[in-house]
């Protein structure tokens, strides 16, 4: 498809601005995608306000957004499972198929991704995108784009609870209810865990929570968590334990809420170079700790467990902003990050 | 407790009486439970109408009936977690705690079984019945004794799907539509399986199972059932298949209808001495056959599935009877096969 | 490299004759590879006798062979981890990396897999191979390339054992002392089971059996391999039982082996279309029945096990051949078929 | 057996007598042991010189030794499976048998746990012990009780290997060359894990660790760990990280020790109240913490890889005392730590 389009492009950190660039053309194994819809992570608004994450910089113009869903208008000539019309959801990173941890499945962990919105890789705030085909997963019938931009973060709480080997009968706490502690919740009760448990110290969100299935809230500024918990579990803590607050006091309360034989995992990032962690009550417990680094193998499920009505994904959404607003819509989600949970991008 | 009951005792084959005996009095480790509900199996129908099943032989008066639930009326010294008024589901294997299995926590291996109504033991067909205490299993408030009775069947349907490691966005196909087909259904779903089809040659268990959840179901005798799983999965087959009627036909059907790389769970036994299975496309698929022979460890994670409402567990019932009726509830079972799911014996 | 080569071509079934060809040129992401050793396998003989396996026929001149090792002679420009005079094995296999199964590392189960040897793709009796370099697995110093060669068949017995989550402590039957059979015993040793009994008809691989590692070994013809396996277990049966032979009778013993709750992996596969297994004993035990498919990610384990001396895989080989000879020795090896284990092709 | 023993009581911190005690009866499940040896565990060592581990008081007169074997003198009328003069070795910890631990096979998390050595319970410095007979396991004729002793700490290691899934073709570290780091390298080596590497900082233990085969040795006062480990793998780490030390700065090293998606096991516990850890990089890495309470289900794995000769077990003693001198034994331990591996007691 010849032609220009729209295009988000952060030139330097708090700056957005739309620029216009050509429509690009798709290679043999890849689709053109036309976007309709992008969520807002919290790491496109880190990058916007900071202009890094870690060792990862923002060194030259970048288009953020990872989190996308759009119409396939053109296939390259290998692409089979697609065609023009196509309601798609873009799996953001892309691996080199060739390492050890390609080939073992676990390709979220390959040295080689190319990630969406990660430097030095654009990401969907733009009209178009080519994008390998193996990478755009269909949208049934019943599902829209906004559902469709939302199984990015689905697929890190099915991954938290996959690693979890979470299941029917168990008993979950979730600290922290954003957009990932909501997904982790909604991933928990999904797989029939009994009971989840969410705390965070917003009301808005802990209402969230209770909205998107969980049994029970704990205001964690008012009252004392591992009190509740213990209270609620006879006194013998959860099986699983899930971290996706990113904080440091959440992140050293795992251990104390951890049922003998429980397990921990680690899905936020707390920003502390290190933490003070009491691995006495770990070990005498015979505890284990998990992490999570983005997920794999996951949309399909994820595309599954929306469609048919198992989870209820768009509930996590609390703002709409239009493609032209972007600067807006970053700005908004820096000076109100207390009052959403997941904003969306919408284009024509 | 001192003074007399009620049992149910079949002293011959097909003739079971009301008798009365003495009521047990609970050891230290026990538990005296009047029985209020206990469903009737279709091993306790086999006993019944021929006396046997494979090896195990009637061989004595025998009280049947495994599917037991009640009301605490007395307590053994040593017993903690129970109390009188409790209500409670039992579960019918009691096994050494002392042998490889055990240990290992495969206690339903256990060579030193004492399972309830297999010969020579009796089973919950009497009004009160003394049990280990570590294997009564206390309801919650808003469960009742149908409920709890209900737990046993279940296990079996926990034990399969776990046993298959069923897990969301899977596909499954449930060859059976019988007791055991709908627990095996409903336990899936509750684990997150997307698509559940289910297969049958009677018309009213496959309304059944598109009560309980199924996603399709296949009237076996009129349409192809593999051709038809072919087709719903894309020419894929299913992830996971599970035979549940305990028939030849079905048992080979396993292995045409499951993906490559997928699993087969046979839950159902089907009488023949030896069935003629297609081992090269089972390899060709690099699929397994998995077996279930009981249940373990499950009781606890199906009472917390059916008080949460994940699992509507009542809705297999479709016939009670009085316990003075036991003779009749079980030659009615044996002539209305076609048209029953689950009896229910009802003491007063 | 420009110039030409020799190649074993299989023109019409039972006869290869060497003709000349040129030598390919390695893509960017190939080595070219000098081909030094490659390993018989059952499958080359049989294309070579019978022109088919199953549904895979020859219509084509085709070069076999696909257990081969060499020196790579030229890289391709992105190929970085491998260098010009490095000894390499070539995992025979090449997939999608794209599909289902590639993505959750299940590679072995691409139905897009180009496989050396098997038609229409041409194998390793060749002088030159150019080869996707991630496919090429450098040998260290002290492996040789016999040994490397010998990686494939290797591949096979090691993922048969992880198949069965063999470990130290169990005691495991091989039935059939082939070549699957020893490096299926070879690599259950080098996990650590305790005790691995193999069962043959010939005695020359029972005795091989015995120098690889066996804890005894039983003639099949002339005792009882049940009630011999009965007694060595003290009436339990195998906790692993591994089916190599490809054969009905012992497909359906397996069964009768089993220990309760243990596991029976079939790696050879009989011919029959079906075979009359007995479930009801299968399920009595809650015995489950696995199988594998070629294998996948095992030749950087193969390598390490071999270089470190844990496995012998070099005791296999019986009888060397010369490239030249070919012909001769696809005859040899189905006129001395009881004589042989493994025969190799040796290149000067 | 009437009569009376000798046992060794420690009646106060630091003061262990002889004293004359009657010889015990074994109830109908019990047998009853003379014992013949007793290792020396660091539990033991710290009792006799702090009075305590952590919760874990003395305040009556306790015996002490919780690793012991010996010779069965008279058998319970329940005991099948052991006659007298058999030679056995005790699991020190008997459980309940009925709670959720104990009934899904992981016992050794069983709140109510009685464990030899363990206040306020009694161990087996002393003539004779009546034992409940399915935790005492039968050692085979080649095997004597100073091996048979030995099994408890192997035990140790095996259940650290098995938590981590460790496996043949993997590459791992284990932090401290003392008795626990010898046996989880020797489980290590047994389970077929490809490459071992220990760190100490005392020469004596990695000369022991190089004869129990390990793969290289690091001295950590001397040379960076980290730094070695990286060269070691290639820039990778390890796959599996052990922790055996105890110690808080080995602790911290785990992160950096292991590999993308790699698993760090605790099996020392180190006894600062917290240690400030590095969740960044574990997150980063997608790596994971397990951690290990005793061992479970084991003693018949140490026994059968002990007696197979695949684990050398005896080369960790390095010291054998009388059971006279158990008052000298306890202060030769303290005072010699740096230059002992195993102590033993032995007895006439």
């Amino acid at each position: 498809m010849n032609g220009t389009m729209k295009a988000a492009v952060m030139n330097k950190v708090g700056e957005i601005k739309l620029e216009t660039l050509d429509i690009p053309t798709p290679k043999d194994d890849q689709v053109l995608v036309k976007i309709k819809h992008v969520g807002i992570c919290g790491s496109d608004v880190h990058y916007f306000e900071h202009g890094r994450i870690g060792d990862f910089v923002v060194r030259d113009p970048i288009i953020l957004g990872h989190e996308s869903a759009g119409e396939v208008v053109e296939v390259g000539r290998n692409v089979k499972h697609l065609k023009v019309g196509d309601k798609v959801t873009l799996e953001p990173g892309y691996t080199c198929g060739k390492c050890e941890y390609c080939k073992t499945g676990r390709y979220n962990l390959c040295p080689d991704v190319v990630f969406m919105a990660t430097p030095p890789y654009n990401g969907a705030f733009v009209e178009y995108v080519a994008y390998p085909a193996d990478m755009a997963f269909k949208l049934p019938e019943n599902m829209d784009t906004v559902e469709g931009a939302l199984i990015e973060p689905l697929a890190v709480g099915l991954h938290a609870a996959r690693t979890a080997d979470a299941h029917i009968g168990q008993t979950a706490v979730v600290l922290g209810a954003g957009c990932i502690g909501l997904v982790t919740l909604m991933s928990l009760k999904a797989m029939g865990v009994s009971e989840v448990y969410v705390s965070d110290v917003i009301e808005k969100r802990l209402d969230k929570a209770l909205e998107c299935g969980a049994s029970g809230v704990i205001r964690a500024d008012k009252e004392d968590t591992v009190e509740t918990i213990n209270k609620l579990t006879n006194g013998q803590g959860a099986d699983l334990v899930f971290e996706t607050a990113g904080n440091k006091i959440t992140t050293k309360q795992t251990v104390n809420l951890v049922k003998r034989g429980g397990k921990i995992v680690l899905v936020g990032m707390a920003p502390d170079a290190t933490i003070d962690y009491d691995f006495i009550s770990l070990i005498s417990k015979e505890a284990s700790i998990s992490t999570v680094f983005r997920y794999r193998n996951l949309y399909p499920t994820g595309i599954k467990a929306v469609s048919s009505g198992l989870i209820p994904i768009r509930k996590i959404v609390t703002n709409f902003f239009k493609f032209e607003d972007t600067q807006y819509a970053m700005k908004y989600s820096i000076e109100n990050a207390r009052d959403m949970v997941k904003g969306v991008i919408e284009f024509d």
